[in-house]
């Protein structure tokens, strides 16, 4: 009872690891047949489908069912389009982060990235039709879609979020501090646009799909962009003082590059207590939700403590 | 008197230069407006102004005015955006097709391409960017554009026929036709699905944003695809046979490479009569709509006299 009065969302009786499971099936499954119905060249098909049905950690289509269900709504068309377009423009970002012009990797999550398993056209066209396939799948007419103002809504959310004031933009600019003398303001621009922004989006996407108010949205903005910059942070302080064999990858590579990181910038006690601090943000921005948000609060909670 | 009668469209009194000439001054000003306006990191702001900006011909912009106009609408609000939304998914294919690992172009009309103006990071993410620019500018709230249904089915459409299912699955087949043995069905295939589905994307996008109604649309649909086919046929018969001072660029290429065109594989005479036979089509599409659509009728007049 006590337990339960301080903690009135829920969320310490909440079971993520049982929620994350069941949601990645349920994406998975969407994402399967979305892309099989949409699909014409086997060999594009099949470069989409390698990268897209990977091994992904799906947070950004598990934040935006999580959200809908914050304001209320279930696993509706509309939310799971909007939560598969989500996961297929993260996709297609990796598989041109990964090209030799970008950053050059070859293998993600275990396996050899796309351009490796296909060759060089194959990734660039296989990333390009993801990111048409995800618009399609937001605008076409489907059954049970009947607000147009909604879909519009989340289409301008994720084309703006994905574009060059968005995650092509951090990109961008991420590209171009490289090698150069980055202060805390640029270094918190670039992640606010190369991965914060499609983070809000998810969040944002799935209220607005969920039928949320401009309240709700408003709160549920908030809470993502506190949790992207908090995610941001613990990344980078697991690469200082992480378990490598926890984390199934080196550590202290960061230092090594003599990347620009909060630890490197703000010290690593600094970095720990920033972190706490925009996790208590995006946490006390889910309290107009009540239980509805245990969801999100215990993946807000779950980025602090990782240790992956 | 008589030619007026024989020519219903009055195609023969209109001059197609003075208008492609104004069209393309206005739709000049709109991308350079709406760019400027969407843009955040200056380096890709440049990338993206460079190659969107170029002397391109603006064939899908005029196609899409062209349609509406035919239906009975202006140069509004939404008629433009989707002209704009064209022309720039047409630039980001032009970029990522000039790339190293697709056709590794230096020079593209007369300039360097993006990817050796800046580099290949730079030009892929401005093509990617280009691509979530297009439809930003479809989704988001504008001024004077008040039917979410027709933004819908506009995003829906050209989405369509960017991705898999269009420009970018013919452009893989295209690359994995190129050293095989191509029949004739499979030329027509990879040429409806790399560049008819856009042209058709232009017309029919302009006629719903004009308010076409379903038979107009149908009928221009038919237009688009008949002149997008004699487009690339008369292209191959201008690689025989056109004078290389003319079109400012070498002919008999197509020969030399051993690729697959239509008088390669129809003959040459067979390949005149099939465009004059598309553009035959394409007018008699047109017929509905009597002198509101002189400027598609003398486009698809255009491609069949044209010398470059």
């Amino acid at each position: 009872m006590t337990q339960k009065k301080s903690d009135p969302s829920g969320s310490s009786l909440f079971e993520l690891g049982a929620y994350l499971d069941q949601k990645r099936r349920v994406i998975d499954e969407r994402l399967h047949t979305l892309l099989t119905d949409h699909c014409a060249s086997s060999r594009l098909f099949e470069a989409m489908h390698y990268s897209l049905m990977g091994s992904g950690k799906r947070l950004r289509p598990v934040l935006c069912i999580a959200a809908a269900e914050a304001v209320g709504a279930g696993e509706t068309e509309l939310v799971m389009r909007t939560a598969c377009a989500l996961e297929m423009i993260h996709t297609y970002s990796l598989i041109h982060d990964d090209l030799p012009a970008m950053d050059d990797d070859d293998m993600r999550r275990g396996s050899p990235t796309c351009h490796i398993r296909f060759d060089g056209a194959t990734a660039i066209l296989a990333g390009d039709a993801l990111l048409s396939l995800a618009f399609e799948i937001l605008s076409e007419p489907a059954e049970s879609m009947d607000d147009p103002l909604q879909q519009l809504a989340i289409i301008a959310k994720i084309a703006h979020a994905s574009g060059n004031r968005g995650m092509a933009g951090g990109q961008m600019l991420d590209v171009g501090a490289q090698g150069e003398e980055t202060d805390l303001a640029s270094l918190r621009r670039i992640h606010e646009l190369k991965t914060g922004a499609m983070i809000e989006a998810a969040v944002v996407g799935g209220a607005i799909a969920g039928g949320g108010t401009h309240a709700q949205v408003e709160a549920l903005s908030t809470y993502a962009r506190s949790i992207g910059l908090a995610f941001q942070v613990t990344d980078d302080i697991l690469n200082v003082e992480g378990d490598p064999e926890i984390m199934g990858k080196s550590t202290g590579t960061d230092e090594l590059r003599l990347k620009a990181t909060y630890p490197a910038l703000m010290g690593l006690d600094e970095s720990k207590t920033y972190a706490a601090k925009q996790v208590a943000l995006a946490l006390d921005a889910l309290s107009i939700f009540g239980s509805k948000a245990a969801p999100l609060h215990a993946i807000a909670r779950y980025i602090l403590e990782r240790k992956r």
